[in-house]
């Protein structure tokens, strides 16, 4: 295809002419289509129905070191939930606390504390002039929403394809005291699906924080979510590169199993020093009498081991992997070479981050939407809702059917080149 | 039986004679019973047993309102759920968010967003160099744990039959306005079991707060759990108390099924006015994407309503009043006339009060201990851990079996004899 940029004023009105009619044809469907949030389908949820089965009336409801489950205590969860999830992080269960059904909950609660009690002994962030946190974007719009409900000022750092430009990184946290805080989706990054790489976790790990109280938030959300399982895409482990630099302190790792069992139902850890752990338990111990151990012993009981999630999280790929393909599959072939776009091509993870030309992503949504197709809003990946170029936009495939997603694809498509052909001609 | 205050000096040290004899026996038994929290006992939590299979795998897991309850969202919870712990207080479903398995941690991420947010537009606490609480004592440790946690200074207001001292109580609220909160248990309180009286519920609804951030935390945890349910006994509505004086911003009411069906994985709920709701979901969706909804749909399937509630906490109190009824019977026989010490006998609750001498109930809770009973720390159902006259002791039953409480109740009237014998002495 020839880029859109080198077509004549006639050739572009011809070809916005075709794409009009293709348009209004879409938008006479009357779809209803959400690829807003990265929400599991149905048919992935039906996947761990049979986890409803594994605790029933006539069940030993005893965790392995005989605690009731149904009783109160044991603020850190059970082991063999601590070991299940650890596993997923590579990190042994007595540094792992698990929580209740969402990771965000647990992020929302440490900036929380941190804010009030401080961090380890420091002045609590509330009390201070000024706290920053470095925002890798495009990311994940909840992790800033958290930041910017507690009025944290957040600096976007640039994301390159093996991660945050550590440059940047190095420069703010090495130097600057009041970057308490970086937010991290280190494995399948929301949205691009960028994997940091070894040399990027090891600069992690080699940080020299200015703040002593700066925290790495390393939400490994996506951790076991390979749409490729059969190619090994590794994550280098945080913890054991931290245990060489002496930084163990400053990384809380996160995970949850919203998108493995179920979404609104799983459970959730965090994992970090045995300091950090103990810190943590210090507040929770007032914060609530732990969280609801039955669910945990019903994922033990599921999943049995890493092994179980595993082989789990292959069926998730089997039914997401058609979905991504079948989006990347129509943006090559309508957008190749047009120059009105680029995207990345994910080996895992829930999203695609589409990059449209400057200035055309809200233009592009509201288009979407007003034939009948929800994106997450243009801006939402970026701090404050402000993406400076208006050029990304999150593109979430698990949700709708394969059917309804090459549908929502072409609508994809033809918005995204009705609005950059209008760009185009503002120039010509 | 004689009051031990009238005994001569020979008559008091032949009775401690015989006591000691006694308690060296029971030590000899190696005992292991802990009466120190209000914990379900295992009999209690096989009366729910049959929620685990009401959901299974072949399920519609669908909500009334058609939303599939295993993936995201409904921050404020499944609507029939949302009723059903509307029913258990008294408030329509709308005024009520259904949380996780811990009416704790609602009411300490309340008092964190006053800190940090502050309630209706008023400036947050952590701004302000008072914060203040009125904490009606004897009372709930874990109330004064997150109070205290916070810095929030805390003023022990005495509990009379009726409810807090409401005198005390207007004096406060009406003209300090750093005076912000008051906790209340007001069913069945923790720990002496008194309910308040309509009087003091019309006084509450009533006051006209200083503050106009003050609230009414009114943590209704045991709202059905009546020992003798055919005698009725009734809480005044605080919420259709409020409608008449305007103040239904002012009152928080909370519950949960942490002992209705399972401690640690029940659902709990905050009741308030709308004004009020609004502003806790514009936070909550900042923090978690909502609560476990499997859970909030299996509470409501099983139980079905408000009257299969009622059904189960007659269950409940099948199991539990033998034992309140043995350690008031052993109270009785062994104490009554001594003069050495005084108790509740609530109809409803999880606890028994009891009044020693001044200056005794850290010298029966270590007397206690030593021959292998654990109760709650003497102290710890006041402010600060502090009782000023170190006399109130919380008993929980719930917990052993009939016939290790028997066998706890005694010991424990043998500790208060002997304790209390040597505090007479001291005046001889």
């Amino acid at each position: 295809m020839k880029s859109y940029s080198e077509l004549t004023r006639e050739e572009l009105l011809e070809l916005k002419s075709e794409l009009e009619k293709k348009y209004e044809e879409a938008k006479a469907e009357g779809l209803a289509l959400d690829m807003s949030r990265g929400k599991p389908s149905p048919a992935q949820l039906d996947l761990s129905r049979e986890m409803l089965d594994v605790l029933n009336s006539s069940s030993e409801l005893k965790a392995e070191n005989g605690i009731d489950v149904r009783n109160y205590g044991l603020l850190e969860g059970i082991y063999e939930a601590r070991k299940l999830m650890g596993d997923i992080m590579g990190v042994p269960a007595e540094n792992v606390i698990v929580c209740g059904n969402a990771s965000l909950n647990i992020m929302y609660d440490l900036v929380s504390r941190a804010e009030v009690f401080g961090f380890d002994g420091c002045t609590p962030w509330a009390k201070l002039d000024k706290v920053k946190f470095l925002c890798p974007a495009p990311g994940y719009d909840r992790h800033f929403g958290i930041t910017e409900l507690f009025g944290i000022e957040m600096i976007t750092v640039p994301m390159n394809e093996d991660g945050p430009d550590m440059d940047i990184v190095e420069k703010y946290v090495n130097n600057d005291e009041s970057v308490k805080g970086i937010w991290c989706v280190p494995k399948y990054s929301n949205p691009q699906g960028v994997v940091y790489s070894d040399e990027t976790v090891k600069r992690f790990a080699a940080l020299k924080p200015a703040a002593k109280d700066f925290r790495v938030f390393w939400d490994n959300a996506y951790a076991v979510h390979d749409l490729y399982p059969e190619k090994e895409v590794k994550l280098l482990n945080i913890f054991d590169e931290c245990k060489k630099t002496g930084n163990e302190n400053m990384v809380f790792e996160l995970c949850s199993t919203s998108k493995i069992s179920f979404s609104g139902a799983g459970i959730s850890a965090v994992a970090s020093s045995k300091n950090n752990i103990e810190e943590i338990k210090k507040y929770m111990t007032k914060q609530t009498i732990g969280y609801d151990k039955i669910n945990q012993l019903r994922h033990v009981r599921f999943f049995k081991d890493i092994n179980g999630i595993k082989e789990h999280m292959k069926k998730h790929a089997a039914l997401l992997r058609p979905k991504f393909e079948a989006v990347l599959d129509t943006l090559e072939n309508d957008l190749a070479g047009t120059g009105v776009g680029t995207w990345t091509k994910p080996l895992g993870g829930y999203f695609i981050s589409f990059e449209g030309l400057e200035g055309t992503a809200k233009a592009i949504v509201q288009k979407c939407k007003d034939a009948g197709m929800t994106l997450t809003g243009a801006g939402a990946t970026y701090p404050y809702k402000n993406d400076p170029k208006d050029s990304n936009i999150r593109i979430a495939p698990s949700y709708p059917s394969l059917e309804e997603m090459s549908k929502a694809a072409a609508l994809f498509t033809i918005c995204v080149r009705l609005v950059s052909i209008d760009k185009i001609l503002e120039t010509k």
